[in-house]
């Protein structure tokens, strides 16, 4: 005898597919969606209804543009040096990025990191299409802004190496300490980092 | 210039209205849906807009039943005790208890807790429903399963009032240290009840 409606434990298994959901977060979503109207359950239902036919990507950067837009704002923007690109592995790195307010160049988002255990080569992220741009834009600097991850590392090394001898500076995000984080508690890789890139005063 | 398409932010708004759900959390989940294929969005678009219609309350103990079931099978089964009623709060507390495998009475939901600041009154509770179930069920005893929160104990104080003189046994849920608690990390109120309360062995 099953003690949840057929209705609401569709429901939580349906919410318990978002990340990092389990059953009492799905359980607790659901109720929520039961306790209130109809309006608020149609409301995340329409927008989960719209959100493919209403999102596209950018031909040129792969960022996420509204649907039926070719190119990015962010790249058509006359204001935006077209020389600095900056290489992301996901569209929502971008929007990180364009928080901090002091990146006034260009994107290419890849749509992932070389990772040989996810089966992802480097020919299923747009890197020949960076590459493309670095000379359609007389790109002066590239900045690899992956993750501090194995597969965010490797990404980053083979872009720098299927540049060949193209005259384009390279960088990296820096690597160190977080903004308030106490030294006692940052990782060892974190501090031999942050030791490498030390500044001078 | 908006970095995030309007369909895209929309869906980030609607995961944010879910009960401690942030802007980040609810960016995550919203990415989640855009990288799966309609397939996953479309499962919780279509739970969310089958939920209303497909659960129902029961009649006689208010809890959760699929649309169109009149009374619970909680309270129909002839092998659950009719003659003690676990008196909770809201729908998702049967589940808990039912959950423990210990509890064969039956349930009866009040739709909420006593609470004068949310401008909760107790005639917008089922309480007149409950009093009226344990002389037409001849209820021996009713466990006032409520939460330990003020709202919980104000409650049950109030039911004991109504009962006036019925001879029927009223019993609250033990207070006391959770199961694998720690002593020194007790807060002093649930040690003090865990004090007064004390089994001897």
């Amino acid at each position: 005898m099953p003690i949840i409606p057929p209705a609401l434990s569709d429901l939580i298994d349906a919410f318990g597919l978002l990340p990092g959901v389990g059953p009492r977060t799905a359980e607790r979503y659901a109720y929520y969606m039961l306790k209130h109207d109809g309006d608020t359950p149609e409301k995340l239902a329409s927008a989960l209804q719209k959100l493919h036919a209403g999102v596209g990507q950018c031909s040129k950067t792969f960022a996420l543009v509204p649907a039926g837009q070719d190119i990015s704002d962010l790249y058509s923007d006359p204001s935006r040096d077209k020389t600095i690109v900056a290489v992301v592995a996901e569209p929502f790195d971008v929007v990180a990025l364009e928080k901090t307010a002091q990146f006034h160049g260009t994107y290419h988002v890849l749509g992932g990191l070389v990772s040989p255990i996810d089966g992802i080569s480097p020919d299923q992220l747009h890197i020949a299409e960076l590459i493309k741009r670095i000379d359609s834009d007389k790109v002066k600097e590239i900045i690899l802004a992956t993750n501090a991850s194995v597969e965010g590392e490797s990404t980053a090394l083979y872009i720098r190496q299927e540049l060949g001898a193209r005259k384009v500076k390279v960088s990296r995000l820096a690597r160190g300490l977080s903004v308030g984080v106490d030294l006692e508690y940052a990782d060892q890789l974190t501090l031999a980092r942050a030791l490498e890139g030390r500044t001078y005063l």
